[in-house]
């Protein structure tokens, strides 16, 4: 089973556009919350990971629009793993409103793991107590 | 030959992270920035739909992120449409570094075309003037 | 005594910049939060003032920056009200590093208490139980 | 006679709010965009600046809001000096509708003058060339 990780967060002014709506690009912003919680969450924190040190450069995200988000909303975003590769890493998040329990928007985002020049590391080598934890995360390890 | 629209920024430091780069969610507001010329470019700028009333309400979006862009960096957007559905529009997205030619960013965006109830619209039947341009930006009209 | 309201944040790469702390504007988004919490332990959520209509439009806003905040701290945004008047109402807000309790921050908006046409309202004469209330807060009421 | 150096910008959704305005925040980033083309205009980028080192901290901001700005309204954004300290900078911002020639904001923002370090420097001793330039561009050298 995989694991999966919730964070919260309220809709401000300032996530919102002139549509009445959160403005798209703001997900993003509570993915990477998501995935900063859920890195804490498995024990790995990015500022530890940093020390390694490993970086998490993003090589593509996507998202999908279901329904909108607005001001004073409360938000639940439920992250989890969708890929342990070689020196890569797939992150899925779905975005509910806490309230109503409606699916707002689901979306993916693909890092590399690299190190602090963006020298990809093949992770289950370099570091096979983090591998093992993620696959555990991933819930198929 | 497909229509193609450009623009430029300069990145600010509000545009970029600690990491030193251009944040990831920020290339959605470049491609904003595209999409709002290229409709004014082609004689239906967004605020004249939006009194018909057409909106255009955002379904999907993705990017691909291949180099980054750095504070000071001088960007190009270029947009065209990729596809005129039924009561929806494509477009996509590459943005340049201006001054080495690089590629940075590629992505995407689905809308559809809708009333201002979110009710959608078939453009070729309802608005066939629009249609008609848009399907000559396509470059397949 | 003044009543303050105490909310939480933790800084995340989208509210850094490429000096490699937090982008002095995203302060405001705090002071934000600070604000929008504060009305709801009052019992008048910004939300419900809404529909009276009151709107809170931002007259003026300043940020005076002593310590930085940098990725993944924990901050601390403590609000309070430090003056209600006629038609307008001023808060104070502090910002501290939770883990270290150093003053990152401190700032100030004052807001017009307006009706949705942006008349002002005096208060103490149109919402008598919500101006006691502010009053109150204030701490000399 | 002080200079002044103007720019312009676009106001996108990104900009906005659920008021249907820019939101508050956002003018101290066109502030950023008036200093950094005001700096290379008197020759002095700030990304030459960084290899000096000089870096310029925010120490103080602030923002009177007159009239709001509007999704695609084009603003026209006039920054200047308006004190050149010892180891300080002050600019002053006026941020117009350039259709309607309406003042919809004026701010300020009160720079540090330091080494990469935050070390203070006294630009008249260390740097005499900048320093001429600066109180040329104020107006008053």
């Amino acid at each position: 089973m995989k694991r999966t990780f919730k964070t919260q967060a309220r809709v401000a002014f300032a996530d919102t556009d002139a549509m009445g709506v959160v403005y798209h690009a703001n997900y993003l912003r509570w993915f990477e919350n998501g995935r900063t919680e859920l890195l804490r969450e498995i024990g790995f924190p990015y500022t530890e990971l940093e020390k390694w040190p490993i970086w998490m450069p993003l090589a593509h995200a996507s998202m999908d629009y279901k329904k909108s988000a607005r001001y004073d909303d409360l938000i639940e975003i439920v992250t989890r793993f969708s890929e342990v590769g070689h020196a890569s890493l797939v992150l899925y998040y779905e975005i509910f409103n806490k309230e109503t329990g409606e699916l707002l928007v689901t979306g993916t985002t693909r890092h590399g793991i690299t190190d602090d020049k963006l020298k990809p590391i093949a992770i289950k080598k370099v570091y096979p107590g983090f591998y093992a934890v993620l696959k555990e995360a991933l819930g198929d390890g």
